[in-house]
């Protein structure tokens, strides 16, 4: 596997207030990531159209899917449909450029027209239910219902629908061992579990739907989805982060200069928080009270960063709003560009991510627990403290195989978490200014901990959990690929011995007494002379 | 004087559910009353072009004043300015109609465009306040303000400022008394209180503004003064009572017939009184969060009208915006016609209305009072009940003079309150059907009492001061003009003898012993073999 392309532009835009977070690039700087093998650059050429997309700065693409959402329709279906006659109904309001079917409570349909006039003249011609209709808000959104009267004949195909959940642990340790070698493992665990085109789609959509509710108070807002949506890391069935973007409003028009001038009246905040909060009271509120298919409405306005919850029915997602978070855009784009480095930076991601999931060292709930956000940035500073390091330096990386796992695990399982923490601006380790125990620096507001949340015990079971992984791919047996059981990073997903709750052998491996086990464990680890934190882990160990 | 127009268009549209309120008449049915002196007829002709104004449907009055209120801004000014300077930079967006000053918490500006495309190229041109703008909400509306800086040259004329406010009872008082009859104090009464052209202007811009808000979810919506605001009855400072109307969102637009249809999905409710509670609780939280000058929110959520009640500074107004009420708006369009038919229609209301208040017998508080509605339909009922009736009959009306004031006292001092209804339908009094003090028949929702509010020692002050009152105009001395002190309908609104409270001598009266007072009074009634319930004010009469 190679680097499918040469050239990535690091491209920041200057953002007001925002300089110094920029990783010390200078706007509009453009760091160029050579490859230099001659087979990378025939791969390249030959890639002309992909690599010429590809190299789009984060922010036209996500341009793009804004404006791709800003020209669709949702539509909730009958189970049964005839595709054809659907899109020739459609089509009287205009060439459709892509559409997809799937399900969410019921049949749904995505519909992007290639105009936006198209979006008017449908709407046009569309009634507010007329059955008690005054027992509805009429409330006229781009979400809309397909009324198909009378029997269909059922001889037509179904359209296929667009599978928009993730696979199951089990599903996955299933298809992973089908795969003929570790590396065809991390990478179609990567392309099953990340976003489809489909339900980035979907995702832009929710909040082009959510932008028409903010937008009738605020005509030139935006509201774009963040982190794991746009991140090239996200997993199916994650949430949708949103900000509400305010700054197009403040844009002046007025030339200054002469005597008289008028400006808008406004309603004054304490403060720029208090604002905030405000605004999304009330988006808040008319989500709950107008919204089609949202659902547990939730108004978090007294949290470090206030937001409204939701659940958006008809995309099935789980979303949450938040504004004035400029700083979420900006770490989405640096993720984004680590990604793009090499594709193993995501497959590294993605596989640490579902190990972490199968482990119960991740959880959808909130609580102590790592997060995601704080695994990628732990893989980032992981690739930047390798010997020589692999971020930024492109070629470097071409030379290491999948043994980065492996390595992964070494290094978290032999971290100084008591006494270092994780710098991904410096990339490298930095004494922890406190005592919470597991540090790691916001890359963007450097005084901030993205880990502050993670208790002592789960961090324990994180080191713990390492070793056993890092043990395991260490003996080898793991690697031989099976037909008959879960082998290579499959093996990896099984129930741990560490873990305390369910301790089954993973994959036959032999059950040596504890102490030998333990040892080896030891033996493999190259301690850099730090002492871990890991204390119920290596309780043992120490006997 | 002399009814100012002989046809009057009781022009009732057709209202879906509404039918049976129509006071029996079919939609579009017109109801002329002629008037036959030559007299008039001359007078008729030389008023064609105020006739042809006056004789446009209520409906059609509304919607120009809407209209207007569209094209129109409301301006925050410094306390200085110079209008032909401020004209000529407005004059840029457009040619100006209209446009007044008045004071409001500081000096403002209304200012009516001939066209809405002045509005568009006025709000183009003005930015949010830059000034700590990111602690304030950047809603756009149609209310701004005036920056004006440096020294402004002092020797230019100031704009007249038009005054929103009654004058004190004191200063009608006195002004009542400069005049030359009677006759001539009711009608200066009503000119001095009843609302101005701007104060009206006013109302119909304020009810625009909060559209703006409402119209963002529902761009069909209109939002409608009722009441005193549009019924002419209302006097300066009342309140603007408004109604959200949502009828335009359910205008049907697509053709029936074909297989296939879409519509709107919608938030559904429990019942339209559940939607309209939704509907105004999101309005009443955006108009608190977002609206300028908007102050004192409450939303009534759980009356039997739901409501929301909010001061709008920049205009010094009382709002209350109702939805789903549209049997006020008939209610409005009755009174307006009754106030058609003769001006003194209007005169009697003004001078109940006002003698009412000067007596507490009203309150700008809720409680147990009579309301100005009730008052307003009591008049009505008289009209009807005289013998020969005056209302409809308008050849009647013409040889009655302002005896009618005398004769309203006389006639609610006799009522037999505690047996009969007021019913404005029938135009006679009927049984009572519950035990309420005061029962006046809803017009429109016949089940309904309008003044179930009232208890029985309100109603017993009322009736106490009408016997007072008639009495007083029966002894003619007080309709001895005087210079020096009041006379005529101003001695009516001294202090009582009968509220208890601040027992003073109306002008010279001679102090006859209470029992020959009494004795007096009571011989002057003519009592139609009914006991009254005004218990407390006729005990000393019994003795």
């Amino acid at each position: 596997m190679a680097a499918s392309f040469g050239v990535c532009r690091l491209h920041f835009r200057a953002l007001g207030g925002l300089d110094k977070f920029c990783l010390g690039l200078e706007p509009q700087t453009q760091v160029r990531f050579t490859s230099t093998t001659s087979a990378l650059k025939a791969q390249t050429e030959k890639k002309t159209a992909k690599a010429a997309k590809e190299s789009r700065t984060f922010q036209a693409i996500q341009e793009e899917r804004k404006e791709e959402a800003e020209r669709s329709v949702l539509i909730s279906c009958p189970p049964k449909i005839n595709e054809k006659k659907f899109l020739d109904y459609l089509s009287k309001h205009g060439t459709i450029n892509k559409h997809f079917f799937y399900n969410s409570y019921g049949a749904n349909a995505v519909v992007e027209f290639s105009s936006r006039e198209s979006i008017a003249s449908l709407k046009e011609s569309i009634n507010i239910p007329a059955v008690e209709h005054e027992a509805a808000v009429p409330f006229k959104s781009r979400l809309l219902s397909l009324k198909w009267p009378g029997s269909q004949s059922s001889n037509h195909p179904m359209p296929k629908f667009k599978e928009q959940s993730p696979p199951s642990i089990n599903e996955i340790t299933q298809l992973l061992s089908e795969r003929d070698s570790m590396d065809e493992q991390l990478q179609c665990l990567t392309e099953t579990l990340q976003l489809t085109e489909e339900n980035i789609s979907l995702r832009f959509l929710v909040c082009s739907l959510l932008r028409d509710i903010a937008g009738a108070y605020f005509p030139e807002c935006i509201i774009r989805p963040f982190g794991s949506s746009v991140n090239s890391f996200g997993k199916l069935g994650c949430d949708v982060d949103m900000i509400l973007d305010l700054d197009g409003i403040y844009a002046t028009s007025q030339k200054k200069g002469s005597g008289l001038s008028l400006e808008y009246q406004v309603k004054r905040g304490a403060s720029e928080r208090a604002v905030t909060q405000s605004i999304l009271s009330v988006i808040g509120k008319c989500v709950d009270q107008f919204g089609p298919g949202c659902v547990g409405v939730q108004s978090i306005l007294q949290a470090r960063c206030p937001l409204v919850r939701f659940a958006h029915q008809p995309s099935g997602f789980q979303c949450d709003l938040t504004a004035n978070n400029r700083v979420a855009m900006k770490s989405s784009e640096l993720l984004f560009l680590y990604g793009k480095l090499d594709p193993r930076v995501r497959h590294l991601v993605f596989s640490v991510r579902c190990w972490a999931r199968a482990h119960s060292i991740t959880s959808s709930i909130p609580g102590a627990w790592i997060t995601n956000f704080s695994l990628t940035v732990m893989v980032v500073f992981f690739l930047q403290q390798r010997n020589p390091p692999i971020l930024p330096t492109l070629d470097r990386l071409k030379e290491l195989a999948e043994k980065l796992l492996q390595e992964f695990f070494e290094f978290y399982g032999n971290f100084p978490f008591n006494k270092a923490s994780i710098n991904i601006r410096k990339g490298k380790e930095q004494t922890k200014p406190e005592t919470t125990a597991l540090y790691i620096q916001n890359p963007f507001e450097t005084t901030l901990n993205i880990s502050k949340n993670v208790n002592a015990t789960q961090l324990e079971r994180f080191v713990a959990l390492c070793r056993e992984s890092a043990w395991l791919l260490q003996q080898k047996e793991i690697l031989k690929q099976s037909s008959d059981s879960p082998w290579g990073f499959a093996a990896l997903l099984l129930p741990s011995v560490t873990s305390g709750a369910g301790v089954k052998s993973r994959r036959k491996r032999k059950l040596e007494p504890a102490s030998s086990r333990i040892k080896n464990l030891l033996d493999s680890l190259k301690i850099k002379g730090g002492e871990t934190v890991a204390k119920k882990g290596s309780a043992n160990a120490r006997r």
